[in-house]
């Protein structure tokens, strides 16, 4: 249900020409703000500086393609925006196979696979084909179109900030460059709509950002606006990448693994995922290059279905919807919601009483201990009490137990009720 | 010869009708004094107060069988006192076979063993029976006989203090609530009088405690009294449990496994036993749920021969002197001998010259460097000094050098005697 | 050529007559301050008091061998000098073979070898012969001379101290009282002489400081004198012993394993050498027992090849030019002039700019993102800049990432020169 949703509104988005900037990035967020009306929509100019970078210009491309010699026409880039390399400049010309060949990329690994290449920061143009179009080009003219502008314009992006009972913040950011793919990146703008969605229906105690920017340099723009804010704030974060297929579960960490997404991330997939992969800081590759570098140091990990650069159809046309399912983007949904949850109510807990509680007149231990007695659910309430010493939060008392913190969630809310333990706050 | 001293006195505490409370704790308390004139004897009375609980009543059986349709006597209290359901209230009547079927509890994994049952906490009645005996029960009507009391009275509990030069303390506590079983429980109580009388023959440096109670109810009494004392003056302590059969040696940490109880005993298990077993706190089960509790926080641990719930007689019959023997407790009696013995010495030593000492010139090194030399005894010397720095305590410097503290001991003391290193005092 | 260079002056050194003291250490330093002048040169008389210890006597020999009864000369000192026991006190007379043997030490296991037998401080008289030779000897009279004096006179050492831009120190040190024996020890000093050229054509950021001493007394003369400097200026110090062989390379920590010294040397052997021995200060046998001993707390280990006592030929006549090799000491030379340059490069690194800076513009990163752009540089580059957050130095980073710090020194060179990091000094 919630998976075909998701589905959905990847397919609607599907066929836009995103870039770093420029109309299509325009369109998605108009979509987006359907979605979820809290969506604050930014725009920052051109040439302005941003840490030790400048702002690109906007790039938009209204038509591209190749007339063979024989009169055919290839590698629209109306047909699959994949075709064009990104941020191509205008060129109009007739240019010899041989010649063409330079501003060719293929991907002989995937024959079929168109790949994906971008060039924003050097100015060039270039055509992606599969390795098996490639093949059978022949001498002779070719008839090259690109009517496309780089200009002295904006880039765009955007937040969702949904309020808590504290200012404290856990933030989702995600990223909305990419032209036709799936997996990376179309689960990832997808996802954080939802679990917007999810928060928006819950009484949150937390702050909710979600980001949604172009990678790298949109990371770098929204933290250069808004670092004093995140940096006193955001208590866990994510970045939402590669949440949509069905092969892994993966986690890569903080620069350090040390912070409460790490924890919170690795208590969950240990003890209900079990089987999934564990990067290193060392083989990051989005934006937490830009939230987790020293001086910002935000607490941010990734929790992924297969990681960008693990799966073959990575940064290809066949990123596509044989790839991203419905059953893949619902696991992603289940686990960050699951988190949120833990989060949610990952409190330091301390009993109020000395010496174990007398769980049996409260209907919580077995009265009479006979051979056969069942102490499995006793156990586990009187090991929660046993480290709610009010030095462990949740997770940690999960960590200590083996557990999931999720499943002490209620274990937790239920020893509020009876008050044999309080929270702590800070 | 101690272990059979030991295995002596179990066998005259065994008959007698231990419970929570009542006669046969006192009758039990009395033996042990008889050992230990220094035995302080207490009592609470019923509907005190304790932390989150309430003493229970006094508990007391005069009486209590079965007398089946053909007229035999059967589940005969006196008999053998684990027939009864601990703390049933009494009861006479005649019954249908299917009506006391509901008050019966056997085992039919160990069909020759009555189970131990208890129902402090609840008031009702019942029998333990052999699943063999219960097998051959007719239908029929039954006249059940249970002449048993429960008053408003005392629950006793007793402690051992032995002085020392210094008021921190070393504790050792076991529990007096088991009927007519060894391992669990009479192997506690036996080897605790027979520390203690080790103790009284030594200079000793710590203060000793040591605490006979009824396990969980009666600890918490104890430290319900005593909580201040406790936590200023233990040092170290160990609930003395199953400490009488003679197959595992098995360690269950203290809440964290941090403490100077957990560190003596696997220095010490590591070397000298090797191969034990080691339970997580999650295991736990006896009365460090109490001592270590948060709040409590008392260092404390458990060294045991096999452990509760991992021997198949455990709380049955069947916990005999086939399951206890003289070289078991033995076994006990000189590990824990060695554990009191480093404790003693458990100074942090500092060497008093710079550089290494010239251990020849003291005949402490071998004095012609030949191939042949035998330094092994050398290297222990000159290991222990070089780590003889004043940060380490003799376990320290026994875990870094890879042998068993007890080892130490004399080294220790030798080293004393030639001035080359200091004890200090904290 | 440098192995070469390191191979002629052992050979050089090789026959000289040394002791713990007299005339053949007083040779083998001039011979030393040839290489470098400014070895200085120190005298201690004996008797004096140093530490727990006392200097012990000078010794030297002129002559000393045996006659056999069949008038040949056998255990001639001055073909080869381990023929005699180290510090054998004057002697001559002609005695029985029976008596004679308990005066020679021989070595079964390898009956070639002449042992290395010492006896400083039992005076004594003894021979060493090979255990073949020694099954030749017949029933009869031998005639023992022995012409050696132990006398009041000096001990002699020596130190080269090379300026840097800092007081703070790197301290390498070896020892000269062996005979002819070339692993264990000649290498030591012949790879100081050489470390100290290489030293004195950088321009070094720390002083070098190099001791040549003889072992155990030595080190405790050397420390006595100069403990306050030592323990204030170094930072990381090595014990250069067995480094010419061309078998294993072996590491032995220090105290704790914790210093700078064991940092380095870690580093440098898990990445660039891999395979290596790895010893604890448990199994040390040379002046770090001195030096690291508790007080003195110097920071230093051993990086060796094969470490003594590990080869068969160990303190014995076949310790030689066999064992001992160009490319031996090469290996050797080579591993310490890049901890030297690690050393030299090792602080603390901080990046100047938040989030990424662009590397592209700069032309350190591929300006173009295709299927087949090659990061591993580029990586490398991010990867340091994430780490150089200040709180990390040189070796740190490269722990972090896994790579030998040798290889992050030109890294840190060029952003340094980019203006990218900045060096922290303390």
């Amino acid at each position: 249900m919630i998976g075909k949703k998701m589905i959905d509104l990847a397919k609607e988005l599907y066929p836009i020409n995103r870039s770093l900037s420029g109309e299509g990035v325009r369109e998605t967020l108009k979509i987006l703000k359907r979605e979820n009306p809290e969506l604050n929509i930014y725009s920052i100019e051109s040439g302005s500086e941003v840490f030790d970078w400048v702002v690109p210009k906007e790039w938009n491309c209204f038509e591209a393609y190749i007339i063979t010699p024989d009169g055919e026409k290839i590698c629209d880039y109306n047909e699959n925006n994949l075709h064009l390399v990104q941020y191509s400049i205008p060129f109009e010309g007739e240019i010899e196979l041989e010649k063409l060949e330079k501003h060719l990329y293929s991907y002989p690994k995937l024959p079929d696979a168109i790949p994906y290449v971008t060039s924003y920061y050097n100015e060039k143009w270039g055509f992606c084909i599969s390795e098996n179009d490639r093949k059978e080009l022949k001498k002779g003219k070719y008839k090259v179109v690109i009517k496309s502008e780089l200009k002295n314009g904006v880039l765009n992006y955007a937040d969702i900030i949904i309020k808590g009972k504290t200012d404290k913040e856990i933030m989702f950011s995600t990223y909305i460059c990419h032209p036709s793919m799936v997996n990376n990146e179309l689960s990832g703008p997808v996802l954080a709509t939802f679990l917007a969605k999810y928060i928006k229906n819950m009484d949150n105690y937390y702050t909710y950002r979600f980001v949604f920017a172009p990678e790298t340099i949109g990371s770098l723009i929204y933290m250069s606006d808004k670092l004093d804010i995140l940096k006193s704030n955001v208590q866990a974060g994510f970045i939402l990448t590669c949440v949509g297929d069905e092969r892994d579960y993966s986690y890569l960490s903080s620069r350090y693994g040390d912070t409460l997404a790490d924890k919170v991330a690795l208590n969950l997939l240990e003890n209900e995922i079990k089987e999934f992969k564990k990067y290193s800081f060392l083989e990051r590759g989005s934006d937490e290059r830009q939230y987790c570098a020293p001086g910002v140091d935000l607490p941010i990990c990734s929790v992924m279905r297969t990681k960008y650069g693990k799966y073959p159809e990575y940064h290809t046309s066949l990123d596509n919807f044989d790839v991203v399912t419905d059953k893949g983007l619902k696991g992603s949904y289940d686990l960050y919601t699951k988190i949120i949850e833990i989060l949610e109510n990952n409190f330091n807990y301390q009993v109020t009483v000395l010496g174990e509680p007398q769980l049996g007149k409260r209907g919580l231990y077995p009265t009479s201990c006979t051979p056969d007695t069942d102490y499995n659910l006793a156990f586990l309430y009187r090991n929660f009490l046993a480290y709610a010493d009010g030095k462990n939060d949740l997770i940690d008392i999960a960590n200590i137990i083996g557990v999931s913190a999720y499943k002490l969630v209620e274990v937790a809310k239920l020893f509020k009720e009876h008050k044999l333990v309080k929270k702590l706050l800070y």
